[in-house]
């Protein structure tokens, strides 16, 4: 099965991608800047992980996915807003990304400021519009993706608890703060959203979350290791920079060879999470082997 | 009744604190520094137009506004955010915010993005996490709060218009594009929202965002023939840089005594759209009152 790793996240990226053209204004829309800064982030690669976990936990459900589709399309949005903000000079001051020139440097960073804000704005109103859901699930999922992004646990909750470690010494417990904030809780909630918009009971949806979790362990750590270990070339952005930096980071407090074998166990985790949902699951275990063979 | 202009804005104003204070996380809260920058734009004055629009909107049906303070906060919230990334070196470059140092000053700019994106996500999470409202009315609120501050004619739309006119020849049309989308779009829905929510008719929620969007400019002709005439000391930020940077502005189109008499003109109109709900539009009246009475 582990040679099909990705063969998943290939067969739904032209869908995204689709999804993503219809649902973000075009390059020559009013104005016009902006929307060319936001293309830009958006279609400049991108595994779009997020949008498959999301896709892969509602075909626990149903097998066509068109309904999620915008649902997905958000949490790409909301992915892609965290990285223009975050490579602009002001955080990790980021010339490249994707191996393309960051947003701030293609388009200043006034423009880049407003389309990170922008794409964060429109992700909400793409999953409140979503009409093809109920209108409670969509309050409650983008409640739950406002949380996932939030101050209290959610993504800058971890920018700021890294940007606080910088230079600080590590710690295990401090590392995993970090990071089941920053990346952690997008990644488990993409997977949620999918599975409780496809109608998961409550047992469900938190078997789900706890595949989620680890996921989003694992992602994090294969992350660290490849900034370690890849060139600027394979890599698409400047490669080497938490070292540089004094970044927390797993390699830094494990080393490549014990990070590469915790991927292996948290990914096991992750798939042993999910195995009461049998067969339903094999779309999560095939994220789930992606992840894995990312970094091995 | 002009005498009594902002007597309604003052007896709301602690309310809508009270209401701030308990949905911000504490400034102690990790990460506190992220949470403290918030606070800190909060909570350094404000006139609280916004949520006292909001309020006033929902006062044409009910007495006891209670219920919609988190959505009227949340209002303040997004409002907040965008100073925040206003002010920021790359977009305005304002060192203060009325009368304080603004948040890049205080906590550095990092932070000051953070809290600005900070700010914009919880002011979602509010609105669609408020029980008090049915969960269709939570949803289509936060989609059209999200419209209002998008860039299809909402406030970013508004930002990049107003970006792009800087040192360009001004005509009228232009300006009130700009204004439109740069601050009428919140406040009209601000008022929208309230009304909305209260259990406004289709037509009655028309007169109120007609009289919001009259407000909506009167506010932005006060707001530059402020900037004109008061000094740094009454205006709380630095005065005249609109002018300096040759911003799109009414009193540079149209001088200082013609703009103030466009807002008594588009403040008459204002009261007209809603005085088909009699009484029950007193607080609108209120609001508007005041208004027109900042700049005479």
């Amino acid at each position: 099965m582990k040679a099909e790793a990705g063969a998943f996240l290939d067969h739904v990226r032209p869908d995204i991608n689709a999804a993503l053209d219809e649902l973000l204004p075009g390059d020559n829309a009013p104005p016009s800047q902006v929307h060319r800064a936001m293309r830009h982030s958006i279609f400049g690669g991108g595994k779009r992980i997020r949008p498959a976990l999301c896709i892969a936990g509602y075909s626990i459900y149903f097998q066509d996915y068109s309904r999620i589709l915008p649902v997905a399309c958000a949490l790409e949005m909301v992915h892609t807003y965290s990285l223009i903000h975050d490579d602009l000079p002001a955080m990790d001051d980021d010339d490249f990304r994707r191996g393309i020139p960051s947003c701030h440097k293609q388009f200043g960073e006034a423009i880049a400021i407003l389309a990170g804000d922008a794409l964060l704005t429109l992700a909400f109103e793409v999953v409140t519009d979503c009409r093809h859901f109920p209108a409670d699930a969509r309050a409650r999922a983008a409640a739950e993706l406002a949380r996932a992004l939030g101050t209290r646990d959610g993504m800058i909750a971890g920018q700021v608890f890294d940007l606080e470690a910088e230079g600080q010494p590590l710690d295990a417990a401090r590392l995993e703060t970090i990071h089941r904030a920053k990346t952690g809780a997008l990644l488990s909630t993409s997977v949620w959203l999918g599975a409780y918009l496809g109608g998961a009971s409550p047992a469900e949806a938190e078997q789900v979350l706890n595949f989620g979790r680890k996921i989003g362990l694992a992602f994090q750590i294969v992350d660290d290791v490849l900034d370690e270990t890849e060139t600027k070339e394979t890599l698409g952005k400047t490669a080497g920079k938490d070292r540089e930096r004094g970044k927390a980071t797993y390699p830094a407090l494990y080393g490549i060879e014990r990070s590469r074998e915790m991927v292996r166990e948290v990914t096991e985790q992750a798939r042993r999470a999910v195995q009461p949902l049998g067969a339903r699951a094999r779309l999560l275990i095939e994220v789930a082997d992606f992840l894995e063979t990312r970094c091995s």
